[in-house]
Order: C-alpha cells, then sequence, then structure tokens
C-alpha cells in the first residue's frame, strides 16, 4: 500500500514534468499528453519490452493511465501555480525515481537477470522516460549532459546488492537503496555537483 | 479481401508520405527506403513490440515488404507527379489511418485487454509510423502539434467500443468506426479544426 | 572463438565511435557510456525486441557489458592517441559491421523467417546501433544520408542466401559474406562512393 502510494505519487510528478516540458514546446493537447504518458511510462515500457515482460505493464493495470489523465488535466488547470511547487514537484519526481530503480531491479530479479543487468535495468526504469521525452521534444536528453541523475540510480542498486549480503531482511535493503538514491540526488543539487564533461577531461 | 486491398493502400499511401518527407531532408536511396519502411510499418512494430505478439507481423508477412519496396520504387519515378496528386494521396492515408486504427484495437482485444489499451493501441498502430519518421528526420512530430490526428483516432475507437454494445452484427461497429475517423480527419483539415496549445490555454 | 574474438572486436569498435560521437556533443561520462553503451548494442536489441529473444542478448551474456565498459574507460584515457588510429577503428567497425550482419541473419533463421527478412535482420543488428547513438545525439542518422553502409550489409546478406545453394559447406558461404560486406564498405569508402541522393535525382 505504502509502495503503491509511492509509485503513483512518482507517476504524478513523472507526468507533470513531460506537460511543463510539452508545454515549452508549444505542443497542442494531445502532445502534451503524450508527453507527460512517455516520461511517466516510457522506462517501464522499454524495461518491459527488453526482458519480454509483455504486455507492458501500463497495459495490464489501468491504474497508471488514469492517474496520467488526471494529472495532465490538473496541471493544465494549475499551470501558474505549478511554477510555485517546483520544490515539491522536485521532491515527487526523486521519491519516484527511488521506487523506480527498486521495480526494475525487482523485474531483473524476477527474470533471473545477473545483478549488474538488474541494476541497470532499474536505471533505465528511472531515466528512460525523461530520456525519450526529450527526444521527442527534439532535444539531447537532459541527463545525459546536465544531471547526477542515472549515477544516483547505478550507486542505489549497487546498494542494494551490498546491503542484501547483510543478514538483516531484504526489506530492509531495499528502502535504504530507495532513500540512497533519494539523498545523493538531494545533495547532487543541492551542492550542484554534475559529472565532469569528458570533452573538456580528453583536453 | 476487402479489408486486405484498403490495408495495403494504406501502406501505399503511409510509405509515400514517407517518400516525401525524407526527400525533403536530401537523404540517399537508402535513406528514403527506411524512412518510407517505418512510417508505413512504425505504428504496428511498436504495438506488437507493446504486446508481446512477436515476431512483428511484417516479418511474418512479406507482403508488407514488397509493398513498401513497389512503392518507393514507384514514389522516386513519379516523383514530380505525385506533387499533383496529393488530395488522392491524403484520402489513401486517411482511409489507412482508420483501417490500422482498427487493426491495432482487433490486435488488443485477441490479447485480452481493457477497452482504453485497445483504443491506444489502435492509436499507436494509425500515428507512430509518422511519429518515428519524425524523430528520424530530426522534427518534432507533427501530430504532437499541427494535426488532429491522432484526435480522430481516439474518438473512432471510443465510438467502436460503444457501437457493440448495440444489438447489431459486430462488422457495422467495425466500418462505422472507420467511417467516423476519416470524416473526423476530413472535416478538421478542411475547416482547419486544429487542438488548441495549452501553452497559449496556460497564459 | 574466432567468432566470438571478432564479435567483441567489432562490439569494442562500435563502443569506441559512440565514445567520439558523445565527446563532440560534450555529454557528461554517463551520457558518453550510455552513447557508447547504445552504439555497441543498439542494433542487436532492436532485433531481438523484433522477433520476441528475449531478455534481450546483452542482458543474458555479461562479457558485452564489461567489454564495453573496459572499452569506454580505456577510450576516454587514451582520447588523444584514439585520433591517430582512426584507420585501425574504422577496419574494427567494418569487420564487426560484417559480423554481426550474419549474426543477424542466424538469428532471423533460427526464428524461421524468410530470407529477405533474415537479411533486414542482418542489416538492422550491424547499423541500428549507429542509428539510435545519432538519434540520442539529436543527429539525422549519418547513414541515411551519407555511407554505403547498409548497402554493403543488404549486398553480403544477399550473397549469403545466394551462396548456400551451392553444394559447399554453410561456413564458407557465411565467411564469404562477411568477406563481401568488409569489401564493399573498404571499396566504397576508398573510392568516395555514395549512393545517389534521391532528392537531386528528382529534380
Amino acid at each position: 500500500m505504502f509502495y503503491f502510494a509511492i509509485d503513483i505519487l512518482g507517476t504524478m510528478a513523472f507526468a507533470i514534468s513531460g506537460v511543463l516540458v510539452a508545454m515549452e514546446k508549444k505542443l497542442d493537447l494531445f502532445g502534451v499528453l503524450i508527453i507527460a504518458f512517455v516520461t511517466a511510462v516510457g522506462g517501464g515500457t522499454l524495461r518491459d519490452m527488453l526482458i519480454g515482460n509483455t504486455p507492458v505493464v501500463w497495459m495490464r493495470e489501468s491504474v497508471y493511465i488514469f492517474t496520467i489523465l488526471g494529472t495532465v488535466v490538473f496541471a493544465i488547470m494549475f499551470v501558474k501555480q505549478l511554477k510555485y511547487l517546483r520544490k515539491t514537484l522536485f521532491l515527487f519526481d526523486t521519491i519516484g525515481i527511488g521506487l523506480f530503480t527498486m521495480v526494475g531491479i525487482e523485474k531483473g530479479l524476477s527474470a533471473e537477470l545477473m545483478p549488474i543487468m538488474c541494476i541497470i535495468l532499474g536505471t533505465i526504469t528511472a531515466s528512460f522516460g525523461g530520456v525519450i521525452r526529450d527526444i521527442l521534444c527534439n532535444e539531447i536528453p537532459v541527463i545525459f549532459h546536465k544531471e547526477i541523475y542515472a549515477t544516483a540510480c547505478i550507486l542505489g542498486g549497487i546498494s542494494y546488492f551490498l546491503l542484501i549480503q547483510l543478514p538483516f531482511d531484504g526489506a530492509y535493503a531495499y528502502i535504504t537503496a530507495i532513500i540512497i538514491i533519494i539523498v545523493i540526488r538531494l545533495l547532487a543539487v543541492k551542492f550542484k555537483i554534475a559529472l565532469p564533461s569528458i570533452y573538456r577531461a580528453g583536453k
């Protein structure tokens, strides 16, 4: 129930981030809806197609579609107010990333994949919605050159596989990994930590 | 046989629209062929990958490949004349959209998905070939900001699920839904109806 | 063992080509890694998703991931020297294309697809990593307008299906097809052969 609530909050935050990007691009209503949709479910969709978990999850569980539809209507109605909620949205988004990473890792474990593949699946789940959003909007994906986004997912995933070696209940490792992802991202944004540009490093 | 003929005509119209866009971008022969191909089969391919209906349909039925190859050769030979056929092409394209939407809905029903998912699959089948075409040509997909394209698919899909509640043969609902999609698109283009830009609405 | 070595060399060459493109775009470390990764495995991933061969191959065999990780570290450390190795890299890349084409054809035959579909799968395996790389970097894919890249794959694939009609061991056809692909590409680059731009032909 707790996980489900966070999953839905994460979906909403991702959908709103899609609405905001689509509006900047002056897309029409359908365009905004699609961008919100792919931002929210794109990562999980790619994950499910990669491991053959089809029909993909949002086709089997209608809650995602209705959550996104409701969120888009809400976001369009309250677009001015959203600008004052950026911090709250960022928090939802960050919590969503933490949970989506772990959802992806779980799916990888169910498919009996190696830990490194599970971590990749988790990172894809959390980050590729945003990548697809940026490609559809004709931008170089923001996570490739600005944010320490995927790095947080990867470090959280590694932590999870280290923590489940310890003699505690798996749920602790799960929750701790989510918290690690959230904390890394919050600290990175607060202190403006970014990965070095390889280009400059190469000079 | 009738459905099959329309399906092939739709494939041809989609392939020609791909050729025209690829030529504007000055792509080489292979580029033109690929763009024609993804425009014609891209929507159905994404649909099949989402529901796990693999190998995807054009890999199992060679008629699509040969239709597209023939269409591209024809389009390149008669490229000047094609400009005078824009209205006819637009009609084929619109008929194709109607049929492709219903093909996608049928596939969703076969996979026992909910009506809303079937409508989404139908819309993906009809419209994502054009989306992939535009992404490959480095444009923001035209359906996101200019055309009432997907809206016609969605309204047609909704009509279908309402009509099959009525005590008539399912084939009537099927054909009526196709006609609804075609008429909405024709009227929208004739009267230049477009979805409102959310951006302006938000001001 | 021989095939495997070439496969790994091809993966490395593709990964390095990804690193070089990503650096030109000034992506961060994660961006470079992702671009290297999709360049190297993108074609095979799309192939596996199209035929339903999931989890896709790099999820089941960790050698690809570790090869790419090692190659990226190496490429970043020796980025200056790489510029002097362009000819060697081009050779690896070309050998990789030959082998990747045949790997794709084999997968198509295993899935009992028609020869034309197998050739398409081979071409996708060899060329779509580069297409995805260019899309993620917000460029029109280079193979659509500059290189006789895919044409070499297609001609090699056709040769293979002609050669296996002859009363020799299948391995000869396999190796000969790879050599044909490599030779066509080398000759095309040496003599600057490109496919005609349809745009000009249409004038």
